[in-house]
């Protein structure tokens, strides 16, 4: 059994273009019906404002699949603690034992996120672009932007979020992380409409982005909602969008954008939606010209945790880092 | 983060009164809708005969809680390993964190599962009996037997299984280990005929107890079905009981005996079924008479796994062992 802890995940694990390529093949291994992933489990914590999931999926042919624990914990900041945390734990897939445990803290779960969200944008955003919106300012705020100058390269970015201070930081981080030109905007409708591409990044229960800012070109990734009752943009813009993507259509039906867009009635159940797998396993085509207006919706799925656990497992092991335990089974006796 | 091996818990976490009495609570918080149970994950690897299962609950009042990983590879035994392995951990139920890893590779679970039966039995069977059978001669047809030894007295085991090499070396190890008699049954009828007390511990997917072998008085725990294909039972025998209990009525409508019973048409929907907990909790009671008859169903329960799981990580804190793992989360930056 190897235990990798969160410091050394960070230190030897980058958010690059393999990373990227590791989650874009497990999304093709959902579309070519090559991957086993059941629904996400999830334990409600009220009294302590919070909730833990877990996601896992096995992808055939890989010799150990993910079984990841993310938690969320909304009161947490009372504590000077973040909100999120967990681990990933890899077991194999031809015995059934635990082989790794991730300590990452959620580290790969930012990193898997990110990835999916510039996989999103290399297949629906126009070639060229602009200008970039990032709504909120918290990690992923960060690693989205950063995982997007993978796939496209673009002059400026604007951020909004509610908190001046939480803005202002990110400003400043962000102008020297990134090597381009960050502002800041007053509103999220000053944001969108000066952007040929929106990443939402936000818990809201209130949606963030109107239907009517939306403009020819623009793509919108949303990657915040992943529960009932998150809800990042206006249900009119996935009925407004050309091109509608999501992770998994069960999954966002339940947890994503486009449950509030079906429980409205704005878009119908027999309307064509694309899963993003289609895109990276070309069996369906993203953005078809610079006019049209594509939406992404990811909720988080569980091939992408099994994508980076393995990537994340190999570059450790290959560096030969890692403690090891221990802790085999004693043959079978019966 | 701590670290608990597979060796350590084997040496000091023992099936005893105190292991019974932490499931037992465990149950009652379910009755007492203290227990936020999701339902189980599962995710089948048809590759290679296996299946890996989530199980969790949180306990309200609780500090952590489990989440526990088995996995079920039947193709193992060609490897020369069991088919069972797995880990515990526990989460911080204030933060989210997790905060300490039980590498048991089962053996908690084999613990948990036999105190639900010896739960059982506490509750459902005769106080006074003398002959149990025991369908089934692998690890839990062990751990059953010597957790009812905690509940009652009884002075003779009979155990079947189809293996004559396996069924030879249950009875001369448990022979000695249990202080009784322990002898070979030629079939399962020859067993439960001569029997107070059956408990079936296959993972069998055709009945292997017949409704025409009951007779007054008799109790039967059935705990190996855990899945939608398995059935130790004929359908009928739930029928004809006079008292019949689950774990949770929810699971073991999907995946225990009650599932046929059920498909099968020869028990209602309506008709009265009693959670464990509920006898636990003293809300109803078991067995009335020495006449009855009287069925468990158990399939396994997150319940017990926090229940555990909590008992194992405070007695080996106690015992100042475990391996501690630096991994704390940087304090919140934004």
């Amino acid at each position: 059994m190897y235990i990798f802890t969160e410091q050394e995940l960070r230190q030897h694990i980058s958010l690059n273009h393999e990373a990227l390529s590791v989650v874009e093949d497990g999304f093709s291994s959902l579309a070519e019906k090559k991957a086993v992933m059941p629904p996400i489990m999830r334990v409600d914590v009220h009294d302590h404002n919070g909730e833990v999931d877990v996601k896992t999926a096995y992808i055939k042919g890989k010799d150990k699949f993910a079984i990841k624990v993310s938690s969320g914990f909304f009161n947490n900041y009372q504590l000077g603690l973040p909100s999120g945390s967990g681990l990933m734990m890899l077991v194999s897939a031809t015995t059934g034992v635990p082989e790794a445990l991730l300590l990452d803290n959620g580290y790969l779960t930012d990193v898997r996120t990110a990835a999916a969200g510039a996989i999103a944008s290399k297949y629906m955003a126009k070639e060229d672009i602009h200008t970039v919106s990032v709504i909120g300012c918290g990690s992923q705020a960060r690693y989205q932007v950063k995982a997007l100058q993978l796939v496209r390269n673009f002059k400026r970015v604007i951020v909004y979020g509610r908190s001046p201070d939480r803005v202002a930081a990110y400003v400043k981080e962000m102008t020297e992380e990134l090597g381009v030109e960050v502002q800041a905007a007053e509103s999220a409708k000053e944001a969108v409409i000066q952007s040929d591409l929106v990443i939402t990044t936000t818990p809201a229960s209130e949606p963030v982005i109107k239907a009517e800012w939306l403009h020819p070109g623009l793509h919108i990734t949303a990657m915040g909602s992943d529960a009932e009752h998150k809800q990042e943009i206006e249900a009119d813009v996935l009925a407004k969008a050309d091109v509608l993507v999501c992770d998994t259509v069960a999954q966002c039906e339940r947890l994503g954008e486009l449950h509030h867009a079906l429980s409205q009635g704005v878009i119908s159940e027999t309307r064509s939606i694309t899963e993003i797998g289609e895109l990276t396993s070309r069996k369906v085509a993203g953005r078809q010209n610079d006019e049209q207006i594509t939406v992404c919706d990811l909720t988080g799925t569980g091939v992408q945790d099994t994508a980076i656990a393995l990537f994340a497992f190999q570059e450790m092991v290959n560096r030969g880092l890692g403690l090891k335990i221990e802790n085999k089974k004693p043959a079978l006796k019966n």
